[in-house]
């Protein structure tokens, strides 16, 4: 499985991906799902993908391919809902190519992709792309996107993130919602690849990978245990009746 | 849906249910999922149970109906263990019976069973009954189970919870687990009911149903949920190589 989350905030994007893949649960690998495209000073157009790992990466590999070509890129498509459109279509291309073999065999092809970025002097945007190809685009009032394994890590999104959120509240909001899933799902699993990126920038960071044992990481993650345990503690004891 | 927890610890055992059904979106109803059995003095069986509403409340009928009769049924049986078998054995006969008629439709008519309690000397005790009818017990290393929609409310009784735990804590971590998964999901909703049992009384409590707007509930959940983000905003600033 996998676990990946990005957020369109005032301030900019925020992406965080697991790198965990499994089939079954004894063939467990490390792949990276987060993927950065872009131009300093132009456009910046970050993927992250779940699902079938063979589309995914053949998603991906089109994708790069195609950066030099003439034809529509994410290199040179003038808006992010252009991106998303191709990306879109290149995943409805490879599903295509390689349903005719395996589909009948009951395997699942379908992989679900985040795009977010920033292309010239639109404002950042984010868009949660289906296995189908069609797709949503994150709002104001619906501000981060999951795919894969969400449900353990939603509840302290939707507890603690909206729009107006700070980067960096919001990035220990996402590395919280990871712990979450992480320690309740045995299919999500570190390395965390994370990137930041600030609105109006036109940056192309690199990124960063949390490292199983990664002092900070490992850190909020004592502490947000602890602090949980004390603050169920703290909550009042519940009436007599509860107890008839 | 449904969400439903039950634990078995030290002190006794907790049983919580939400009480919404649905199919779909669009037809949500208030239905009971948690049944209480028992003879005070004697035995105290509670079952909780997820799944095909007919197929649950069918079980749940011909479990009632045969209470009197000369079979075995659960005010006669000898252990919680023969408890779980009769209860896997209705359950297959309910799906067997029904099956015939609906399973070439595409329904699932699956339901799975929580069954907890004490009869006579035997310690409390707490299985997880599959569709199928097969069964597993909850153990000092695994001393809760949930059963529907059960990934939202995971991560804190992960993290919250073990054999030791005091009931009283025990209940407000399942309300606490309740609260997570309410707000991120529409079809698991108040009212709640839930069921404390001390281990070696042999009582058969009545149960609390806790409404919507309940005072005591209420107040955990807003507590609970400023908690959560004070805390959040309490972790360490993420260090400077979480940003490049």
């Amino acid at each position: 499985m996998t676990y990946c989350v990005a957020m369109n905030l005032a301030e900019g994007l925020v992406f965080v991906s697991d790198s965990r893949t499994n089939a079954g649960v004894d063939n467990i690998a490390t792949f990276r799902k987060l993927h950065i495209f872009g131009t300093p000073g132009e456009r910046l157009v970050v993927l992250q993908t779940a699902g079938n790992l063979a589309t995914s990466q053949s998603v991906i590999s089109l994708l790069r391919q195609r950066l030099d070509g003439e034809e529509a890129n994410l290199h040179n498509v003038d808006s992010l809902f252009e991106a998303a459109r191709l990306v879109g279509s290149t995943l409805q291309e490879v599903v295509e190519h390689d349903c005719g073999n395996v589909q009948r065999q009951g395997v699942d092809l379908g992989c679900s992709v985040l795009l977010g970025g920033q292309i010239g002097e639109e404002q950042p945007r984010l868009f949660n792309i289906y296995p189908q190809g069609n797709f949503i685009e994150a709002t104001r009032d619906t501000p981060y996107f999951q795919i894969g394994e969400s449900k353990y890590g939603k509840p302290i999104l939707d507890r603690a993130l909206n729009h107006a959120t700070p980067l960096e509240q919001a990035l220990r909001c996402a590395l919280i919602s990871f712990d979450s899933t992480i320690r309740s799902n045995l299919s999500v699993g570190m390395p965390l690849d994370l990137l930041v990126y600030h609105a109006g920038s036109l940056e192309v960071p690199q990124g960063f990978r949390v490292k199983e044992g990664d002092a900070y990481f490992e850190g909020i993650r004592a502490q947000w245990c602890s602090g949980l345990r004390q603050l169920l503690g703290e909550l009042p004891a519940p009436p007599g009746d509860y107890w008839s």
